[in-house]
């Protein structure tokens, strides 16, 4: 008799699929992938491909064909089309429901205000006289976030009188992207904690991180967050545990917070795997990729607990190799040899500069250690021997 | 620019070659595997998968072309065409030269011997008559083992007396089979040890394991191996280091070990990954997978450093399902749910009784109580629910 083990599809081929397929092999499964091109990081490493468009619904009710159950790597598939595979019987996790708070930054602060939950001062923008009376209830500068995706390939702007929102609004009604305001945080690091939650309503949350960022890009996370109390990463993880639940999520949450002056406040959400747990593939017992498999499955979910006193990722950016120098397979030579208790993680991506190509992860005893060490690895691949 | 990661092909399509593509994903790259046919473990996971028969020297030709080395999930490749393929300037490890004594008992028998190494009495059998002066040297019964291979699915047998002997050795030679025969040493337990080396030279030697055996077959590996004295284990990994560089592997070498009252023996050879180290995949900090494509791709290896005081692995045999029981799919919520610390790992085969289908591993401080755990997990899969 064959296995009988289910199919998880999930739309998107990116490195959350190629890290969820490494996961599925181990549950006796193959993820069956829509990818765009056979050149996505998870087509090049699965062996059950789809192509087509995300927002396609030929494509995806043809995807969801012979699935148990479909998931996303991504949020850009459209709600319409998420429910309309539901009404046709295909089971999708999370549900469009759910997953449009992590679709509409707009939705989302609204849900979350609703429900007492901490987000910074917010408000909807038509004219500049909504960013100046937000600004006049806080301070300049102010953030405007688009609501949906974004344009020129950015969704955040740092805005600091009512001139440049003016100018910024016309720009994103022109591109036809909708706004919000939200007042600018004094802050002082931010978090982020991520549970996997199961159709049964089983939760399973793993530790508060602390993601470094760098010109608005996420560089680093250290599990766990360092110098955190017990008792705040406890209100944390509560926190996470009730947006789950009154949003009904299914599969992993990602809650990425700000740690300001004024506490905690909910920035943003994801529903997937996350690039803020990507540390747990070695750090913790079930990995986040396991773990939002087991969820959108139903399976009892797996243990959270850490392998490890600290854990750092470093995120690895495409470094710009001209000809004659070191090429990334000799730096990788170089890491290994420098750094043999570092973990290389490659999503199988053409090298354009900037662009986020891997991570790498250490474990030890000491945040201070395994974040230097996991930085180490990072410059060695990205500036080559000649440093 | 695209990646300029390497190409490792490997011959055989098992669960070997599945879970030594999780590792290569990983690392950037994507597994080649030259697979018997689309239902092999890997063939169902991996994007780049060739199909033809190990001993097929044209097959082999066409699957190395386009690899940056060449390397095994088993014994099945005959030397002549590995040696064909380094002749044609293919990148092979192991070599021919080395792997012959993973092929051979009698050759590698011969060789440890030469050197001077622990084995146990042995002598090659063309007549009864060696058979019975092995006795007379030690005492009745003996072992009996086919050379290469063997016959009726079955390489080893305890042979009684002189006509049980003589019984065996017609057989095997009706079957074409060369046999040599052994001491049956008095056993206290069975062990293993597991290292990389690499082309350079490069060695890492992985902690000493423990190999339970239940009717000639693996059941359990514990590691570190319980009670044993750290100068032991030191001595039983310089024995490996001696065997690996005197026969100069490259890859992944285990080295099967009888623990007697006359001492430490070797028993078998692999050079591949094997059954012995797949608690390596959570319980090191580099996993044997990972550690074999570092070997044979000349990278430097990683750490081998246990991610636990204790760690159990068990392998899952393919239960007999009636209709009506319950399903793989339904014992695996089970486990999951009575178990949420323990890794499965599947590895996509049907549902053939006996046929070894998957493994867990538990990890803890506790040897008994991870040793007990990875069982319990066992006889979930195993019962179902009835139990």
């Amino acid at each position: 008799m064959r296995t009988g083990l289910p199919v998880v599809g999930m739309v998107g081929g990116g490195q959350l699929a190629r890290m969820t397929h490494q996961a599925a092999i181990a549950l006796g499964q193959s993820l069956r992938v829509l990818a765009t091109g056979p050149d996505d990081g998870a087509a090049r490493v699965a062996a059950d491909v789809h192509f087509g468009q995300p927002d396609d619904l030929a494509a995806l009710r043809r995807f969801a064909k012979g699935c148990d159950v479909v998931t996303f790597d991504h949020e850009h598939v459209p709600g319409e089309h998420i429910q309309a595979l539901a009404a046709a019987g295909e089971t999708v996790y999370p549900s469009a429901e759910a997953l449009r708070y992590a679709q509409d930054k707009l939705a989302m602060r609204v849900r979350l205000s609703e429900l007492g939950l901490p987000v910074p001062r917010w408000r909807a923008v038509t004219t500049t006289a909504d960013v100046g009376e937000l600004a006049a209830g806080s301070s300049w500068p102010v953030v405007v976030k688009s609501v949906r995706g974004g344009y020129d390939g950015r969704g955040v702007w740092v805005v600091g009188n009512r001139d440049e929102a003016a100018a910024r609004i016309a720009e994103a009604q022109a591109a036809g992207v909708e706004l919000l305001v939200e007042e600018r945080l004094p802050l002082r690091r931010e978090l982020a904690v991520q549970l996997a939650r199961s159709p049964f309503g089983q939760v399973a949350v793993y530790p508060v991180v602390e993601t470094v960022q760098q010109d608005g890009v996420c560089v680093e996370v250290l599990a766990p967050a360092p110098g955190l109390a017990e008792s705040e990463a406890l209100e944390i993880q509560e926190l996470a545990i009730r947006i789950a639940t009154e949003l009904d999520v299914v599969g992993m949450l990602a809650v990425e917070l700000f740690d300001s002056e004024y506490g905690i406040m909910v920035n943003e959400l994801a529903m997937r795997p996350h690039n803020s747990g990507h540390w747990t593939i070695e750090g913790a017992r079930t990995s986040q990729f396991e773990q939002h498999l087991r969820a959108v499955l139903d399976y009892p979910l797996g243990e959270t607990r850490m392998t490890a006193p600290a854990v750092a990722m470093a995120n690895v950016l495409a470094p710009s190799i001209r000809p004659g120098e070191q090429p990334l397979d000799e730096r990788l030579h170089y890491l290994f040899a420098a750094e043999p208790d570092v973990k290389v993680h490659l999503y199988g991506k053409d090298l354009r500069p900037g662009r986020k190509i891997g991570h790498v992860t250490a474990l030890g005893e000491d945040p201070g250690e395994v974040r230097a060490r996991a930085a180490r690895a990072v410059t060695l691949l990205r500036d080559g021997r000649s440093t």
